[in-house]
């Protein structure tokens, strides 16, 4: 027999029972508070026809797509691929179904998503992402903005961790504004890159990479100083009214931004949230609302979600305007991330309330009643037989179970039974 | 703009949001059902090593493998694949899991498998496969034989089909103990295939295909009555006996399957199932029970799920012994003839409770409040606002709620709201 290698493939989630279960009940903490929220599910195929793939993606992303192909053909010829992330296949689906869809269409999409990227610490190649979008019929209020960030504060907080989550909120029209306000719309790619990264990198570095880019030290200081308006709505609006810049983009994205704010208070949610001009989002994409969720006490974890508006969903597929807002949380990384910092509440809880032992075949009849019952009360319960002893038994029942059932003659006789509470 | 197709690529499944609610309802009864048996939820990577799943294919199923390869690869050095099925994941993970797992391991999967298949009428090459499996290591007693099937029955009666659902039951070993008994072990292989179609054959020809195998007169018949006992318990043992053939192996198959019976009958599940000895499961791969689940009413479906005692799970990754036992739902074709059919219930409701209508933005802070209580309450609930007439926002919310709630002034004035059931 040759020895093969039976480790999970590099940049893959595989776990034991008990995590797994803590993982599925993240998952489905973040499903059900979509639902809740009146976001429908669909669910595209993973396999997508490689022209729809490759008629969005680009640079990296195309370079990343994993093509299939069956043994018996010709590789070349292949024209199908596994979707890398759930938008392409979303803004397919809309054009696909449009006439059978509701506008504006509230989605949302749990599912695994594929990238050929090196593996490393945190970057998955097999990924779950968690998608909410609302897309609308050539228009879509600015409600809905607020109202994907509403649901996804309410889905974090669904979660019960151990540390605040926060949703930092900025309005890309803002910046535009801006850099228009200042004659500065040729060095915008650089100037949102610089943004993007100043997080990242020592305050020095930002400032001088402002300079190399040819930046006079007045317009300089003016970016430093949005980069690091954060806080509370007054606070980031006083900041921009002093930056001295003011026309109509800037002001449609303030305007926005303030609605945005507003509505997120109105729903009682000011604790978890601020304005935050450092989000920009790196993807041309987006071109209004843009947040991004973090753990204000755990900075080195940076983004745990985000996501934000664009004007038009489907422009590689169609001349019809599909405006949205969306956003979108990689699950894998989280729970990798929750779980290494301990964040989970019951992380550790086995997953079955009840292992019955019967100790001989003649209580099995029992037994089986009593798991029944159990079942029927909504309790996850199992039965083992073998001819181990009774406590291989309990050591089987405690990794996984949290409680034990007895049934011997006894217990048969007078038809009661002891639930025994399981320690590790 | 090239016009892209935009159709989903055959032989997968893509569905509107109502039918992929009544989807997403079906494979949670099934997977709420496994747990509550106390079968544990492990979940591999779709991506697999090549190696690895072609260790244990072979005919068909190599050639369907859909293997993988990077835009900027060479693709016949693709050495990574999409898994097939779940029992050769399952065995990996055991073997390479095999000290951080207590045994007998009981685990469920359900996840998506591929094929590359050519695409027909209920055949699908991306589904869902909803397995349970029980692994023992060196030794499995027969009650877990007993555990799965009876898992699948109370799975199959949480669905509420419009339906009966019945198991049907053998153990191969009875027909390995008869064809040894009658000298026709070398025309076993033959003899498994005219019995696994002889359902979809005229009786005739499963009567000829024996003679042309070489059958003497005397052994046909009892093959023919061997195929048509079916039943109860009592009257499948007494057909047995009257074939005249008796050893071993027929007496330990015979063994087992009371065994089996009897403790479906403890479980007070006798309505469910019947000794069935035309059940013998194509795969090699069974060693003793062999089940499949059908619907009486429907004999045109065929089998709808089913399974089987296997000796040794791992025998292509090492040298120990798994035996183990598993049963598994295609759950893509088993939604489309329910669908088809029309045997789900409920199949049509609408998945959002509640959707919120504000007269105006003056509504909106109060419109925020009600659809907090609901979802408070666990309703899901969803706010429209756009520019659209009140006609045309119930429309929308008919579409996919069930109830509507107008918030004009006089609702903001009294806090009060009606709920208006809608119709389609």
């Amino acid at each position: 027999m040759k020895k093969l290698n039976t480790s999970p493939i590099s940049g893959t989630q595989e776990l034991l029972p008990v995590p797994q279960a803590s993982f599925n009940a993240l998952k489905s903490k973040i499903e059900n508070s979509f639902s809740l929220h009146g976001f429908l599910n669909i669910e595209t195929p993973i396999l997508e026809r490689t022209e729809i793939l490759f008629a969005k993606a680009g640079g990296d992303t195309e370079k990343q797509i994993y093509r299939v192909f069956k043994t018996t053909e010709d590789p070349t010829l292949s024209n199908e691929a596994l979707r890398f992330d759930h938008t392409v296949p979303l803004a397919r689906y809309v054009i696909e179904h449009e006439s059978d869809l509701s506008f504006p269409l509230k989605v949302y999409q749990s599912g695994e998503n594929f990238r050929g990227e090196r593996a490393q610490k945190g970057r998955f190649r097999e990924f779950y992402q968690c998608d909410i979008d609302v897309i609308g019929r050539n228009d879509l209020p600015i409600f809905y903005d607020a109202d994907v960030i509403s649901t996804l504060i309410d889905t974090y907080k669904h979660f019960e961790l151990k540390t605040p989550i926060v949703a930092r909120i900025s309005n890309r029209k803002i910046l535009k504004g801006i850099l228009s306000g200042l004659n500065l719309e040729e060095k915008s790619k650089d100037i949102y890159s610089i943004i993007d990264h100043a997080e990242k990198v020592p305050a020095e570095k930002t400032d001088s990479a402002l300079t190399e880019i040819g930046l006079s030290d007045e317009n300089k200081a003016k970016i430093l100083s949005f980069i690091n308006l954060s806080g509370s709505k007054d606070s980031v609006l006083s900041g921009l009214k002093s930056l001295g810049v003011k026309n109509e983009t800037m002001s449609s994205g303030i305007e926005e931004l303030i609605y945005v704010l507003d509505a997120l208070t109105a729903n009682g949610q000011s604790d978890y949230f601020i304005a935050d001009m450092k989000i920009v989002r790196g993807l041309d994409y987006y071109t209004g609302t843009v947040f991004e969720f973090a753990m204000p006490d755990f900075k080195d974890v940076g983004s745990i979600g985000g996501g934000g508006r664009y004007d038009n969903l489907a422009e590689y597929f169609t001349e019809q305007k599909f405006p949205g807002v969306g956003g979108s949380i990689g699950l894998n990384r989280l729970f990798s991330v929750l779980s290494e910092k301990n964040l989970l509440e019951n992380s550790s809880a086995r997953p079955v309330d009840y292992t019955i032992i019967p100790i001989s075949e003649n209580e099995l009849t029992f037994s089986l009643k009593v798991a029944r019952d159990l079942r029927l009360k909504g309790y996850s319960t199992t039965i083992i037989t073998n001819n181990k002893k009774l406590g291989d038994k309990l050591n089987y029942a405690s990794s996984t179970a949290k409680n034990a059932i007895i049934i011997g003659e006894n217990e048969v006789k007078t038809s009661t039974y002891e639930i025994k509470p399981l320690t590790f």
